[in-house]
């Protein structure tokens, strides 16, 4: 299973829309995720803390994140959200590895919609503040009435073939010997299918043809949802996009095969990432 | 081909990373797209009208669309942007229906980031006025240095079948016997596949699976990417969700075939439609 999805929670949208029902929910028994930031917190058990809404501070957003066997949870919007780049924290990356993959999704979820909470208080229509709406789906400018909707950026991250070849690049500040597949953000005004033509050329100056959808998953660093294609290159000539990648390599399927069993010619991505999979259904296919 | 793809621009995206490649671009030679608001202009050869730099309000923030065979092409933000449903003006269907494929694809693409920089003016981390960068691909903030990027906001369309019939609903507010696949936006924390099963779920109380992923294409009201998937339902029993829709049904192929080529028994989504396209896929599988 891809990691970051199969959370167990029901996002029982209907609650969300309905302030009464919603307050009915916000009691004794409801239950709120414990969070230092936006760092998950573990018991003993190694399952994910829980607590109760007395434990947020008292003038904290709550986002309704959904119900657990009819049982209502909560997380508080932190004061600060996190921009930074997916790898930047190695203590969260520990904590994360020890999560069951249910708790993952659910942490991965939670942190990506708090987050953005965090980083939207002000309108971005009229500067004027907002508040949390429709249990935290969304927010209401208190000026102009602008409605906001939390984000979900669509990224590509795309196998190449060429000729029983796999593309796989370092980007810049990338330790020495890690590659993974090319990724870049859908844009404005393009499909999945385009966005990954185009990203591989920028990056690579190679043309693709043939793209086909793999698999996606969500990536909360903030909120991407990323989605994996593979794709034919007609030639190998590489032109590298310097001011993004270090490098760019051709892999066989052997030393791919090696990699993942991490003995191979490059340090292969960790099975949380998607190009890991991405990966292992290539040299399987 | 689905519409709003196939534009043939070259997004150039080590000009708008170089301020001075850019600016050696923003000569008399550029093109500046012809809009009126967020309306399309077009030539009595029923392309879409192009003037110069010159024609932009002189504060107006331009946006950097890419090359046209060299050329550089920009778009002006304009003083208001539009987040109104996807069918709200007739008038710009109308336009629409005769641009040709590559200017449509264009102007849905330059549509839909001129609306994002008209919609936000301010920083939502901290209220600050922003101001355009890299060629209109990002604003930062004068204030506070936050970065913002264009928002692309992913969508599930989705075809479920059941014993050789489709269900179709009908929106609260469509015309009545307008019919088309359901669709909903992926959530953060969600895969596209459990975004389908979601939406499925909450609009019409059928649990699917199976999902598999057919096409995707940009739809510029304001920003979304539509990516349409098939499915299977186990069970063709309907709790309709009368918040968000009016009517489900389930359509034989025979049905959905006949409605297509405006003979049958309900009013099919218009070709610039993926569901469109989805359906003409569904009926040929």
């Amino acid at each position: 299973m891809l990691s970051f999805t199969g959370s167990r929670l029901d996002r029982a949208d209907h609650v969300r829309a309905d302030p009464e029902r919603l307050a009915g929910y916000m009691n004794w028994k409801a239950r709120l995720l414990a969070l230092d930031g936006l760092m998950p917190s573990m018991n003993d058990d190694g399952r994910l803390s829980w607590g109760t809404l007395a434990d947020a501070p008292e003038d904290a957003e709550l986002v309704f994140l959904g119900l657990d066997e009819g049982k209502a949870c909560f997380a508080a919007v932190p004061p600060r959200g996190d921009a930074s780049p997916r790898m930047a924290n190695p203590q969260l990356w520990s904590l994360m590895a020890n999560l069951q993959p249910d708790d993952l999704a659910l942490y991965g979820g939670a942190r990506s919609i708090v987050d953005w909470h965090a980083r939207h208080r002000f309108c971005a229509q009229c500067g004027g503040d907002t508040k949390l709406a429709k249990g935290g789906w969304q927010r209401d400018c208190t000026a102009c009435g602008a409605s906001h909707f939390p984000r979900t950026d669509p990224v590509t991250i795309m196998l190449v073939e060429y000729d029983g070849k796999l593309m796989l690049g370092r980007g810049l500040g990338w330790p020495e010997g890690s590659f993974s597949a090319l990724a870049g953000f859908v844009e404005p005004g393009e499909s999945i299918e385009e966005g990954v033509a185009r990203e591989v050329f920028e990056e690579s100056g190679v043309r693709v043809r043939d793209v086909t959808y793999v698999a996606s998953q969500p990536w909360p660093f903030p909120s991407q949802l990323m989605i994996g294609c593979h794709s034919h290159a007609d030639d190998d000539a590489l032109t590298i996009d310097e001011t993004e990648m270090a490098e760019i390599n051709w892999y066989t399927r052997d030393e791919v095969k090696a990699s993942l069993a991490g003995d191979g010619p490059f340090r292969a991505p960790p099975p949380h990432a998607i190009a890991h999979h991405l990966m292992h259904w290539w040299i399987h296919k």
